[in-house]
């Protein structure tokens, strides 16, 4: 199957998952779960829980083994983009043409929202226990991976250096590093997610860390050049095409997503959505 | 031992614990870590992982085998109170008579270092597996109680349903309700950890959880005393005593604390610690 509708199918199943394991608006207290069901559910490109269902067929397994794992990591990718938007953070209006979920509910809400939104998620991977031939001491590694791929060494640690990026050195390393862990953190736990409930051996999951680590990092460029063509705020915040430019920022992509590529080798042809995704990566134009 | 010696003691082993534990201030990116050990070591009552400990000791086990779990609930605990004093919450600038973190480190820092602390937390938590004797399988139970508590039917729900009480019918009953999911809700989780990670009975596990109930709302009503005899800012909150007067409010803590004494009869004298812990809820006075 071709990439474009492959993403397509996963992207309907993993909405329609998360439509009806999502509390529903009048369950109480409702405004929170208005709250949550509007970030959510707002069109996403599912990117994350895709990667999860693609190792669980890559590995020649059914992806419903990881669909609620794969879910949970969707809601706690939410929650950092809620708590990331707060006025006190990046300040943010607007979210995939909707307003984002402190101007609809407000801050206090927003906040709440997000802290659900994590609790949830960690709830979803850990329901993922109850799947038949899923054993119980992998959910706990599962949850142990994604909790340091938050912590302040990753995901949370690199949105600290990001609002405190005034006192930084702004140089590509820096910046490099600060991508690697708002974005490559929590892809490279989506797939792990995967290797780790099916026990992928430890270098294959070696390999699909790699590949995570390169596509997030052309990813997170990809955004900026796009951030920056459509003329969004930015401040005088340092991005790759801003230092460095477009043409350059992009080649740079380009050589993350031929190493992304490469660093899968060992599947061979069975691995083919993953070359046709780091390429859709460096590719997409929004 | 008595209750006092006993919680001098256990408060010292978890001080211990979180002081060795936690990143170092040094650590990169420091600030977070600087503002977790800000608000963790703090010179908190450590109730909740002394219940933890209680509980493994009142099953005849060394309270070593749920330490790290214990200290893992006093993040959590730390997490919602950074979370709660912020000024789109409560809007608190003192806690035990220091500076809210967020009037120290900034609102974002403050939402960021509550973000880390419920990782951490958990993070905790899943440490308790390496421990001998500990069932990998109990762990993820345990992760998933405390998610549950945490959730929106429970702990958050509860601050959803606080921060916007102007909309609600100010009565014993919604009041206590909140109680329930604010206070007693993590109470439970964490007698409950020490219960599931040392195999108790199905029976002790329910006693044990009315038992948490039960302290909870009590020790929540006395919290509300005190805030009212302190003349702290209340605004119009409804609390306990704010509608039923303080010497009512006083008589139903009691009440809580006797259902909470009841309620662990079946493990006899060797719970003596325990009712001793009830009555020192209620008769607090800071």
């Amino acid at each position: 199957m071709e990439l474009s509708s492959y993403m397509k199918e996963k992207k309907r199943i993993i909405d329609r998952y998360l439509e009806e394991e999502l509390p529903l608006e009048n369950q109480n207290p409702s405004i929170v779960h208005r709250s949550i069901r509007y970030s959510v559910l707002n069109g996403g490109k599912r990117i994350r829980p895709i990667l999860t269902m693609m190792v669980a067929e890559l590995l020649g397994q059914d992806y419903k083994k990881v669909l609620p794992a794969a879910a949970g990591i969707e809601l706690i990718h939410t929650f950092s983009l809620v708590h990331d938007d707060l006025p006190c953070m990046d300040d943010d209006d607007y979210r995939r043409g909707k307003l984002t979920n402190h101007k609809v509910f407000g801050e206090a809400m927003a906040i709440l929202t997000g802290d659900a939104l994590l609790v949830m998620g960690l709830d979803f991977i850990c329901r993922n226990a109850q799947i038949e031939g899923v054993k119980k001491d992998s959910v706990v590694e599962v949850v142990q991976n994604i909790l340091e791929m938050l912590g302040t060494q990753k995901m949370l640690g690199g949105q600290v250096d990001d609002i405190s990026w005034h006192n930084q050195k702004n140089n590509a390393d820096f910046i490099e590093d600060i991508y690697s862990r708002k974005t490559s953190a929590l892809i490279c736990a989506s797939l792990k997610t995967g290797a780790l409930l099916l026990k992928a051996s430890k270098k294959q999951i070696e390999a699909l860390e790699t590949y995570g680590e390169k596509i997030g990092l052309a990813f997170q460029i990809i955004d900026d050049i796009i951030d920056l063509q459509e003329d969004k705020k930015i401040d005088d915040k340092p991005t790759y095409p801003v230092i460095f430019g477009v043409k350059k920022s992009e080649e740079v992509a380009h050589q993350y997503c031929n190493q992304a590529k490469e660093s899968i080798s060992l599947f061979g042809g069975k691995a083919q959505l993953f070359y046709e995704l780091a390429d859709f990566v460096v590719s997409r134009k929004k």
